[in-house]
């Protein structure tokens, strides 16, 4: 190191920003060229060539970065891109370099797509009660099975992926691999046409992919509850199986783009578990329409007559937002009593009937919090599977400060500045026992992680209103 | 009638928007001071002279307009407001004037509220299992109690207000007046605790109120249900009472600031009607917690281990879209096989386990009508009591064109010109055998009634991109 305390690697890259900065073309181009540099190099607050150059409006500066091919998805530890600050800014021509290249945020914004909203499978709902054809799709070999034990899934066991972040693996089965199973349910089981389709190899943050008008050929999504079976029977079809019994993590660390197939048949089976009987008069209800349908089997049930709520599967709308104080500066964030660690996370709760999305945004945070919100804007939605909730995310805009937490519903609740949360959101991976442990080292409170909504909305509202 | 075929008084009218274009203020000054012309005319077309002062940007006659007290919120056929058009034609100084008055749309927009959506009720959630406390409210003398005779609420028959839009008039009732039902009711009626709070004279429509902190003192409201005692014990309680039996039209004819109490009621009752008994065990289920839950008899059951869905009120989440055409000028409407005579609406559907709002949306309408849909835009929703959903309202774009309905679901489904659709959204009233006769007289089609979110969303459509 030399007297600045600063490697050589340090000073190049801070030679190199300063020329960005400035609109140096020549020497970024240099540097580029020598490889000295990598071009998507930050700094310690995340910050990128790119980033520099569109806060000083170099858009020549830009352009030669685009070229050379640089990320411009990066996030600085304010969670900007490089569009968000020159946007800030306004420097219209870096903005339009961008916007060649497709990477401006809000020009006809995608829907954002949470951890469980990707869901590449068509539903095919109008078979559902083609019994002919549900049951040669069963058994084509292109068809994928997945099985549940007691809710618990049914996943390959790897060491390798065990030490990725999205570590755990449905196992795809065939009909063949599970044709004993199916002989020991007999006619009694509970099996659910999920849809046809085929996993996206290059699953990204896009919304789920219209399916191609041949899809009659894809393949076929089962989902077969085996509950009733021995664990060992099930585990020994095929080597290293496993069941992910408990929903944390396994549920959790699903690959993205298979994460909404395994929710909607949780949801689902979930259902089933808890409503095997006639909700109107109490009697046996049997599985219809591929585990769409529960139809009450006693003769002259008014559930018979008529369309009724009571024969089909229970979601439940969840409100969960992040409230914003009425300075722009704060966000609302509290502690459930069941927290792990020192989480803090967006309050949330069920819907009640007869409420409007935007009053039950407002009551939740009054009961729980005291703060009452006026405007509420909606951002996305999340199915979630535990057991069958929709998770309904929006912000909202705080007419009040003061916080009186309300002691049976959280633990506590704060207002977080902006700096506090864009450090968590973006700060290094936690130690690995600050989950449990309140005494770990490490940042003072913690955000629920990616594949949470609530995280998300965090995210969001730091990207809506960059304070550079 | 002069050569122009125009009345005298029609003359004096166009005069005066001519003024307006023109930015005559003099004149426009004389007019008012001598009353000749009302200040909120409009021509065929719905324009006033505000909208002709905005349209030319003369922000002086604007604001003579607004000193003399002019309605800033008239739309004209195409549902625009002169706020709208002078957006549109980018006149600032106008937009300046309108937002000292507050009227522009879109600062900091309020979120929109439709019929069902207002409720001046505070819950008052943690005071349901308060039993001494709720029974002290019910005997208030301020207490609102509302009856409900298999579904169908007490309302108070009146001739005069037969003659009005909004004709059914909830009856409030006392513990007074109803005494004698609550003695054959005994122990087993289903009493729901609705809320704290006071009807607002004048209600318009803004969202629900946040109640006041001493809201204990509010009235209490109750919604008791007396399906099992007979309709001639209850109509004798007072004179004039009627029994709204069918939904059809008394619950979309309610005062707006009522219709939410009633929802909220409605709903929870069509639950007790179609739970009574246990899903998961098919035992009885009794009521507790002021009506907001079941609890199942029978012990051991699994459902009274932790927290269960099956012991509280159901609400279906249903998506309900405009789609709007690749060019921005068409939206896609269907015909329901049981809708009335010539009506369309837009599509809808129920959501299904592990789904997001979007790839709801682009699902029914891809089943229903064929047609592909990219980017989902979320606008207000609403509870809706037949028997408890929440109406997502959004609107959707278009990614493909032809249509191919599903004869299952739909009779047919077209595209609609803005021109055909503002036509008939702001067009007389119609004919009153159109509902039921296809053969009367009158529009092509016709749309659901402003109480319905189908009639909303269609009119932010026109608002969004006024078309000039
Ligand atoms: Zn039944
Ligand atoms: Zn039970």
């Amino acid at each position: 190191m030399d007297a600045d305390g600063l490697t050589p690697q340090k000073q190049f890259q801070e030679h190199f920003f300063t020329c960005a900065s400035r609109g140096d073309v020549k020497t970024i181009e240099d540097v580029l060229q020598q490889g000295t540099v990598k071009i998507d190099a930050t700094n310690d607050h995340g910050w990128t060539a790119l980033m520099f150059a569109a806060r000083t409006g170099q858009d020549k500066v830009v352009r030669l970065l685009l070229d050379h091919g640089c990320d411009t998805t990066v996030m600085n530890k304010s969670c900007q891109t490089a569009a968000d600050i020159a946007a800030f800014w306004n420097h219209t021509a870096v903005l339009t370099e961008l916007e060649k290249k497709g990477q401006t945020s809000d020009s006809q914004p995608q829907n954002f797509c949470n951890y469980f909203g990707y869901n590449p499978l068509d539903r095919y709902a109008h078979k559902r009660k083609d019994e002919q054809w549900l049951e040669e799709k069963l058994r084509d070999q292109s068809t994928v099975i997945l099985l549940f034990h007691d809710l618990g899934l049914v996943v390959t066991k790897g060491e390798k992926l065990a030490a990725q972040s999205r570590a755990t693996q449905p196992c795809h089965f065939t009909f063949k691999d599970t044709s004993a199973l199916f002989e020991e349910l007999g006619t009694e089981k509970i099996l659910l046409f999920l849809g046809l389709g085929r996993l996206q190899p290059d699953k990204t943050d896009g919304p789920s992919p219209p399916t191609s008008d041949k899809e009659e050929h894809l393949p076929a999504w089962f989902a077969l509850d085996v509950t009733s079976i021995s664990q060992e029977k099930i585990l020994s079809i095929k080597e290293g199986l496993e069941i992910a019994s408990s929903p944390f993590p396994g549920l959790f660390q699903l690959p993205e783009k298979e994460a909404g197939i395994v929710a909607q048949a949780r949801s689902l089976l979930a259902w089933h578990q808890r409503y095997k009987f006639c909700p109107t008069c109490g009697s046996a209800a049997a599985v219809e329409e591929a585990g769409y349908k529960r139809r009450c089997q006693k003769e002259g049930c008014p559930s018979l007559k008529g369309v009724h709520n009571t024969s089909y599967p229970r979601t439940d709308p969840v409100v969960i937002m992040l409230i914003v104080s009425q300075d722009g500066k704060k966000c609302l964030l509290g502690r459930g009593k069941r927290f792990p660690g020192r989480m803090y996370s967006c309050l949330a709760g069920f819907m009640e009937p007869g409420e409007t999305i935007e009053d039950a945004v407002r009551r939740e945070v009054y009961e729980e919090s005291g703060v009452r919100v006026g405007r509420v804007q909606y951002h996305s939605s999340q199915p979630f599977p535990l057991p069958a909730s929709l998770m309904i995310g929006c912000l909202g805009y705080a007419t009040s400060e003061t916080i009186s937490v309300d002691k049976e519903e959280l633990e506590d609740a704060q207002w977080f500045t902006r700096q506090q949360v864009a450090e968590v959101q973006t700060g290094a991976p936690l130690p690995t026992d600050a989950l449990t442990n309140p005494r770990a080292e490490g940042p003072s409170f913690f955000l629920p992680p990616a594949q949470a909504i609530a995280h998300q909305l965090v995210k969001a509202w730091l990207r809506m209103s960059p304070n550079l």
